[in-house]
């Protein structure tokens, strides 16, 4: 069984991906590479998965780690100072080292979390990503970005900290649920039509067997998805020069989308497959793709039973309104990521409100 | 009247130090420089120096920025979460966005907390250093160490973040406690011990223009310490290749000494004064250095009050036992840094404890 290995080349803070399938045995030889002096782990997991921990831990322990385990509790809510200073107590009551190593197992919530925990500790702790969510393996686990919320925001309190080494094993998702896979694979959707025509196709062409979870197609998936995020990161790491927003194709919409919804009508990704499409006819709309590409968005989206439209009782008004307040936004104009033909996407500032408006209205 | 630069090149975060004195007028200016599209500033200041924050304020808004004012009680335990939370909370509520300056006006506790707000809110906002304390203009506002404190340990929670600048005024000297400012002059002596034994002569020849707050010879020596922070700064930002440790000489000593003598028995110069003449007749009793150089730094801390040896009372055991909990050790090893020659040190771990004792024995 093919194990495929992705470099994030980010200077001295570079680092490796490694993507299996039901290979619980090799992470501590991976992990051990990324960090060969460290010999305690603080093994951070959510409270849904403890056999998944379990696994874990006992190879790290087996590899001669001491270990310790915090079972965070399932939820965005977790991302809040209270885990944090759980994680910190538990740190320095060890008390961790600079070698001490955080273990982040689970998907973005225990990664952000974990990860700010590992930032903030000693000024900076050795962090393995262990992601067991789909959105977690090609999305928050590569990139650095940690933290957690703030009352007044999401995210709003963090720091840039690179992980020393990424393991994500597929058969880990084994267990996730049916909406939270699918809700990831919007993610994946977004890299092919941003950066990569034929990752587009691929996944056009192997819509079946991802979505019967086939072990190769998920790893090959995942392995392209890393690839790409890695590519934007390693140009950007520090979201300053602007490249790293093409990232945010359809998070526009989806941002309001999830604002409107509320917490728990629409996942995440969910939000994100709507927001594409919304954005793909957007730039229809502003003369720069045909027809055609919206439709092949639609149409793979679909085949997941994405949501590919806002849902029709939801008032325009404040979706507007919403867009404006989005941390995007300078000046009063809107900002959208768009695409410009399958695999790029650009930034523009200039499309006007009745634009994004009607887009809303015919789509809902 | 002359005013001084001094650069700190590290790459991307490179910055410049500006060292006047009474120069209000020119902070804005600076800081317009060192952040050109930032138009608002949250000022952070210490309780007991408003009238410096006032200052400050009036002319960062003189220059277009919009203030607030957060004011920290006076104190180490101010570098706690609750300070922080503060912080994040006002950043929140207003709302700060990514190009919002953290101004932090005080000594070193207002530095660190203050620099962590910076580092952690947002994932990282520009930060101007406008240190108060002698202490904090040649030590803790270069070299980018941020953070607070944990009921386990100091500095336990912190981050590295480099300021976008660094005021340093040396008129807001004015107002300090003659205790707190040989108190930092002890730091500055260890400049010269480590580093520069050209700078070392020049102190033993400016004392008493040092000692009477002479503005020329003040800046002089803020600017010179700077320096010597900055050339091992840039050499080893992130204290990974030990060479940062050299600025640790007298440290070793001087943490036992702050631990027995409880909180507000010394201050932290004192106690590294004390300590690096430990550590100097520790070098000599491993034949590094003849007694000529203790005694030289001897003379000079006498000059300025400082200690120069422990206190009688204080027992021996505990404060060989403390070393051995000291962060730097490893194995079961004592480590100090200790000098060859008057500009140079060294990091050893070969000092047998029974040397460790018979100094504290004799010193004290
Ligand atoms: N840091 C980044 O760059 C970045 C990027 C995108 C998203 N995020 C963050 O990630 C979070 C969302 O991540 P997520 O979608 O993974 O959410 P999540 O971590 O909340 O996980 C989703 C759900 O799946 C459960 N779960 C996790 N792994 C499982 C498994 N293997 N089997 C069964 N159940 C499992 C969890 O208990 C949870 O209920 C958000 O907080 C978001 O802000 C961060
Ligand atoms: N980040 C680093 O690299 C670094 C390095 C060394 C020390 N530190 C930290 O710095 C702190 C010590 O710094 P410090 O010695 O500046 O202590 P401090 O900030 O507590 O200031 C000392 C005292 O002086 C008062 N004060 C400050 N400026 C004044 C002024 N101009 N006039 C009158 N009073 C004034 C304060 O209210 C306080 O009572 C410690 O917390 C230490 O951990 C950090
Ligand atoms: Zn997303
Ligand atoms: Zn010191």
């Amino acid at each position: 069984m093919a194990s495929l290995r992705v470099p994030v080349n980010l200077g001295p803070r570079s680092y490796s991906i490694a993507i299996s399938s039901g290979d619980a045995d090799g992470l501590a030889a991976f992990a051990r590479q990324a960090v060969p002096k460290s010999n305690r782990a603080l093994v951070v997991v959510d409270a849904a998965i403890p056999q998944h921990a379990d696994l874990v831990e006992r190879n790290l322990q087996a590899a001669g780690w001491q270990t310790r385990r915090v079972t965070i509790p399932s939820g965005e809510a977790s991302k809040s100072t209270a885990e944090l200073s759980r994680l910190w107590d538990v740190l320095a009551d060890w008390p961790a080292d600079r070698k001490t190593l955080v273990v982040a197992v689970g998907g973005g919530v225990i990664g952000d979390l974990a990860g700010f925990a590992a930032a903030t500790y000693a000024r900076g702790l050795p962090l393995l990503m262990v992601p067991t969510t789909l959105l977690s393996m090609v999305d928050s686990s590569v990139g650095g970005k940690t933290g957690i919320n703030h009352p007044s925001g999401k995210n709003l309190i963090g720091a840039f900290h690179q992980p020393a080494a990424v393991w994500i094993d597929t058969a880990f998702l084994d267990t996730l649920p049916e909406r939270e896979f699918l809700s990831g694979l919007a993610e994946v959707i977004k890299y092919g039509v941003i950066l990569d025509a034929d990752f587009f196709a691929y996944l056009e062409a192997h819509a079946d067997a991802i979505r019967r979870r086939d072990a190769d197609a998920i790893r090959r998936i995942v392995a392209r998805s890393c690839e790409l995020k890695a590519v934007v990161v390693e140009q950007d790491e520090r979201e300053e020069t602007g490249l790293r927003a093409i990232l945010n194709y359809g998070h526009t919409f989806a941002h309001v989308f999830e604002t409107i919804g509320g917490y728990g009508a629409w996942l995440h990704g969910e939000a994100v497959a709507a927001g594409m499409v919304c954005a793909s006819r957007l730039a229809e709309k502003q003369g720069l793709i045909s027809a055609e590409l919206t439709e092949r968005q639609r149409r793979l989206l679909a085949r997941f039973d994405l949501p590919i439209a806002p849902k029709s009782e939801w008032p325009i008004d404040p979706m507007i309104a919403g867009m404006y307040r989005d941390k995007k936004t300078e000046l009063g104009r809107l900002r959208f990521i768009l695409p410009t033909k399958l695999g790029h996407v650009e930034l523009r500032d200039d499309v006007p409100e009745t634009a994004a408006r009607e887009i809303l209205q015919t789509a809902s």
